[in-house]
């Protein structure tokens, strides 16, 4: 049962006789508003990572699947993001699925390991392995993501709508350079500058794999997309504009086309941010370590931002809890164009009822 | 042998008859000398983490002895110190020793697990545990570092300085607190908001005893400390403020006093130089996602820069790493308060060959 106290109350004028755009404008989801600056009837909420162990209803479910079952079959896929919007009321489903998970039609060996985060069997070391990469229909052969895109737009109420996501070109290259997680990206550097062919013919493919899976993404339904280009954070600018940019908006622009807005994230983006923007997006994500403050002075008016609680302030007592979101409210000077996130995803063991008062806190501080 | 070809010629006019100050300056190393912002015959250049498995001369020692042995034997740690300065032609040398040699006193149990890292059996978790931490008197609990110094002292040449170095407080507590390496410093950060007061008594403990370590070094003979904050970047800078800023201000300004200049340094810093400059220090360490003149904006005439060259770029092949070398020097502005260096550790498997070419291109594009 999802409560519809904060369901958007039409402040924009929108009973004036024959204005129908503006009528039909009040009617999107104060999400969907944010995300094109418009105003709103309160700050929406909603937190990566939202559908994950930290709920105990997700831990139902994953006893008796793996987590790669759970990605695969989309009735459970659909219901475990369903989970987070009915116990929370959050403003924004986001579809539960793993960023690798296209890597595996293009044919790389990607297992979970038990505690030990992914692995990928086959890791790409050469510019063979690169022309070994097959090209991807997402259509085929990740059709039961899209499955699970279409059953939730079905079952989630026309106020909270679905994004959507992938991980961007550089973050994949990451992993599948080092075999499994790698913030610091050394392998991954080092192909950038021992090997550029090889490096620019894997971001190549990444980048219209990525592209056309995101594009099969609006298409069954997704009302916005999340790029997650989460370990982006360690490269240099220059390296970074030279090596990532390029494909990034490749992605970028593709889904911008269609009009669904497009979050562009990553963590430790400090110095990042301004390319970053200049690589495309609607919404710059932001995560804690840099204030929501510079976040709107990169912005510049331009795009709306995300973020930036860091997540470990749901461990806080109420008390400093409420203060840390009175912060991040005020730090972004404006409710318009803000979206409250976490800096990055829900922690294992947050307590679900601190989550949910940080729903009804930006609400409540927040309402018109 | 250490070849004498970049020797400090006494830029400053130290020539003129009576102005004895200045001829004393003007004997100074020129690390030393850019760090007091002074005027150099050529940029200095050191790298963090010089001494280590890259190197033969290292191998050769390590695969007789374990890493706490070399640490804790004197004539072993001094040799290891030694070694770059004679194979690179490096302008410092940096003690060998680990940053958490000084919680072994303090009643932390301290392993080097093989292929895992510093692993620390008895972590912090409570009010309790600090109250059980002994205090530290590093002339004798740690009185073997202090003969390392003593030894390195007297084989250096006069145109090498010796820097100690220790953990700052901060970075020293995400380890004692996780029990391991705790890059995203998640139970840190929980004991701050979950138990400020336990929080600040360890952290309170801590800085004591760094302080009484550098002090002790400087006093053997140390002739510059650096403070290494390397996990402090997951922290917001408001955090940063409430909770870190204090304790490293009280070792850095304790040092300071000493005369000795003090490079304070830590990555993903992008948003906390500011505050890092307030807490103190003579020179601004900086990793390479932060550009140097974004460091010089920061330190504003006030410090010198130390960085930053991406450790990674040490693989490239020569003439992308003369462009990228030649690239932080441009960025530095000035070879006048800037000291090359990293930005963060040599890593394993690093070409020897490169980085002593670093250190010969260095000394002859920025050469008076």
């Amino acid at each position: 049962m999802i409560s519809d106290t904060h369901y958007p109350r039409g402040d924009d004028a929108a009973n004036t006789p024959g204005d129908a755009a503006a009528a039909a404008r009040a009617q999107l989801p104060r999400f969907l508003r944010a995300c094109r600056r418009e105003r709103v009837d309160a700050v929406p909420v909603w937190f990566m990572r939202q559908a994950g162990r930290y709920m105990p209803e997700y831990r139902a479910i994953r006893s008796k699947h793996s987590f790669l079952e759970m990605c695969a079959q989309p009735e459970l896929a659909a219901e475990v993001t369903l989970q987070p919007v009915r116990a929370l009321g959050v403003d924004a489903a986001i579809l539960f699925a793993d960023i690798l998970l296209p890597l595996v039609p293009m044919g790389f060996e990607l297992e979970f390991a038990a505690g030990e985060g992914p692995v990928i069997h086959n890791p790409v070391t050469s510019q063979d392995d690169v022309e070994r990469l097959r090209p991807v229909e997402p259509r085929e052969s990740l059709g039961h993501i899209l499955e699970a895109v279409r059953i939730v737009r079905g079952e989630l109420p026309q106020r909270v709508p679905l994004i959507g996501f992938a991980g961007a070109p550089f973050t994949l290259a990451s992993y599948v350079i080092q075999g499994g997680s790698a913030r610091e990206a050394v392998d991954a550097k080092k192909m950038m500058i021992l090997a550029p062919a090889t490096w620019h013919a894997l971001m190549d493919r990444l980048s219209v794999v990525v592209r056309d899976y995101l594009l099969a993404q609006v298409e069954a339904g997704a009302q916005a997309i999340q790029l997650f280009d989460s370990w982006v954070g360690a490269l240099a600018p220059d390296d970074y504009r030279d090596f990532v940019l390029p494909y990034s908006a490749r992605v970028l622009r593709a889904v911008e086309q269609t009009g669904v807005p497009v979050i562009h994230f990553g963590t430790g983006t400090a110095t990042l941010l301004p390319l970053m923007k200049e690589a495309g997006g609607t919404v710059l994500g932001i995560d804690w370590r840099t204030t929501l403050r510079r976040g709107r002075e990169v912005a510049a008016g331009e795009m709306a931002i995300q973020g930036n609680l860091d997540p470990v302030a749901l461990f806080a007592p109420r008390p400093e809890l409420e203060r840390r979101v009175r912060r991040v409210l005020d730090d972004a000077g404006s409710r318009r164009g803000h979206i409250f996130n976490l800096g990055h995803g829900i922690l294992q063991h947050t307590p679900v009822e601190a989550v949910k008062y940080v729903v009804d806190l930006v609400h409540e501080l927040t309402a018109t």
